[in-house]
């Protein structure tokens, strides 16, 4: 029987901070980064699975040697096993009692459990010959029920509950599917307002974004409030009345201040306030929520596991549900939190940009369109143009939508001139 | 002007899982674990500053890293800027954009920060010529104040009610402190109840206790129901009616399961139920609170920064506060959450245990019995009667009370032969 035989790791940086690409007012200088994780198997198909986490710099080196902690939970074990109960696999990884004092499933131990866990799916998306949206939309209710770990968050939701919204949109699979094929899957940018781009930048980017069909446009806030206001107001003369203006915050404000800052901006219409305050602060957004209506609350990017997003769906404190896969532990505890939402009627956003998080995020879209969201007609992805150039097989976007991605797996695979490039230190552009 | 020069890291692990010391529900194999970090300085006084985090085995080598990654952040300031602005010190380590990202202010990150910073309050309290517990004490409300990160919890508590809180006590200062040299700090037992140790063992370890004068024990359940009534039912048999029983679940439940659970118990007479679901389970916390009524829910040991603590106290889910200076960012961290405890009436009864758990933390609660408690009767900090030989000045109990420490610093300091015999994986022990 084929044996999961070594996973190696791989710290990846690009100097996005040279061009204040991706900055914020919390992130002013990101290095866009992945750990990397390969998992190699002794079977004869030759396939290896491939996953990461998204880090901004500093600190990558930590969930790389996290993955290298975890590695040892896999290797040896038959692949058959690990592969056909990714449920169970998930298990494995993040019930390790010792590496679980380190988290419990947050911070450093628990991105690494992402790479290893999307890196595994990468790897049964392969075998099965699928891309992996379509892997998870072909799985029975019970099967894909099968791969969530509901642990502590059974008050809100049962397995009962996460099969019947399953099966309730199940019979109009096909058609939703066909329908993403023929239109794609909606998208927003972000490209358009990071904070530490000039004026004059942000109002061609915008003017630029119409022209390419965009009709959601997220803007950077959290700087001085003239400043912020400067710029909302350029951006909404760019983008007129009929488009959407998103706001992003990056976790800045406390409680109080994100009220009033919010209130400040409203004049220019934002559809929603992202991470206006803490990730942590389930009982500040539910405030944040009641106080700043009709805009609504956006935050997942770094909200760590399913246990937050319970508690933000419980206390009404977010109407946009931005899970990111990397953030969580991998895709397991992503469809959890989709589930979730989808009881409690919130709009799932994905959280991503970065390195390879749209690659990553659009399977996990593509999934909740077909099989979980009521209506699809208020979803939109995030869409960040940064370094898709990395990948074999890079997110396309036609009319301000992602194209249905058709090669088997989870769009992980890099380019082996990347590794030689950018690993750090001893990447060239790092040496 | 001295300057800080380097950071030396240790990884120390003690093989406790032999015994199935330290054993529970969630934890059945823990090695007590530090991840030590000393601060050098080139100053003419000789001094060093030791601080850690506890880990309970694998994963002890990421917080290591962590530190290392930190290092850079203090080492080239200047001593006295590092140590006459603590409050500074602590926002220079947790605000580097880059490492926030892999936590923010959890995870291993969060702990390898209370490692530096309470290496950086021991070398502080050292050059003071004073235990850390009346550097504390001496300082003005202001000075204190000052040395607080509100961010994030200014909805909770304002520098102005902080000042507040502390001047209130202020008056009996001098009494206070005379009555806790006289009687000590009264503390309560967990080495009576591991969940890895025989029935026998329990009973004599129960009787043991009581002939020494211990009148709050603590027993580890959330195992099989049986077996969690059974050992009960031993326990309160041994200990009497007049003697008080805590309970510690150690996260093992869902919400309905920890309700359940614990008014199935509740014929025991339990205190607190400790830790009944995940710690990040606000919204749970005060469900089961309210459930289990009259019984206490206490939680903290996981509990991993200021944010979360302001939610369990804003929400009602506590009535023991369980702080623990090394799963917060520290010292600074762990004097907000006992301020803002203060201000909902919340009592503060910190973690311990563990390796250095108890030398940490009763600088603590003596710095909350002079300062910041209302009233002091019901304060009880956990005691576990292991690993302290390993300190140059060990906790000392004296009729079931802390012996008030006298020696400068934060009682952090190792034997040199501890870090030969103990540090892994090349340490005499290991080998």
């Amino acid at each position: 029987m084929p044996r999961i035989v070594r996973i190696d790791v791989a710290d990846l940086r690009f100097p996005t901070s040279r061009a204040l690409d991706g900055s914020d007012a919390m992130n002013p200088d990101p290095d866009y980064s992945a750990a990397y994780a390969t998992v190699h198997t002794d079977a004869d198909d030759g396939l290896a699975g491939n996953g990461f986490t998204f880090t901004i710099g500093r600190g990558n080196e930590l969930c790389v040697a996290a993955i290298e902690a975890l590695a040892p939970l896999l290797v040896g074990r038959e692949v058959s096993g690990v592969l056909d109960d990714l449920g169970e696999t998930w298990r494995i990884l993040t019930r390790d009692s010792q590496l679980r004092w380190v988290g419990p499933e947050k911070g450093v131990v628990h991105l690494a459990t992402a790479a290893v866990v999307n890196a595994v799916w990468d790897l049964r998306a392969k075998r099965d010959g699928k891309p992996l949206w379509q892997l998870l939309a072909d799985m029975s209710p019970e099967e894909l029920v099968a791969c969530l770990d509901l642990r502590y968050v059974t008050d809100a939701l049962t397995p009962d509950e996460a099969r019947e919204i399953l099966a309730t949109h199940r019979p109009r699979r096909d058609e939703r599917e066909a329908a993403l094929r023929a239109g794609g899957l909606p998208a927003y940018t972000t490209s358009t307002g990071w904070i530490g781009y000039p004026d004059e930048a942000v109002s061609e980017l915008c003017r630029e974004a119409v022209a390419a069909g965009w009709t959601h446009m997220k803007m950077k806030v959290g700087g001085e409030p003239a400043a912020d206001a400067r710029r909302a107001a350029l951006i909404r003369e760019a983008i007129g009345d009929d488009r959407v203006l998103l706001m992003d915050a990056n976790q800045v404000w406390d409680v109080e201040q994100a009220i009033a800052r919010t209130q400040e901006l409203a004049v220019f219409d934002p559809l929603w306030m992202e991470e206006p305050t803490s990730p942590d602060d389930v009982l500040g957004h539910a405030r944040i929520a009641r106080a700043i209506e009709p805009i609504g609350v956006a935050t997942g990017e770094h909200v760590h596991n399913r246990v937050m997003f319970k508690q933000l769906l419980q206390a009404d404190a977010i109407r946009y549900c931005q899970v990111d896969a990397t953030r969580l532990g991998g895709i397991n505890e992503a469809l959890a939190v989709v589930l979730m939402a989808a009881k409690h009627g919130v709009t799932v956003c994905p959280h991503a940009g970065g390195v390879g998080l749209c690659e990553n995020v659009q399977h996990l879209s593509l999934w909740d369109a077909i099989a979980v969201a009521p209506d699809v007609t208020d979803r939109v992805v995030e869409y960040v143009d940064h370094l898709h150039e990395h990948f074999v097989d890079p997110v396309r976007i036609r009319d301000a939508a992602y194209v249905v991605p058709t090669a088997p797996g989870a769009s992980a695979d890099l380019h082996p001139e990347t590794f030689a490039r950018f690993a750090f230190p001893a990447g060239s552009e790092w040496r």
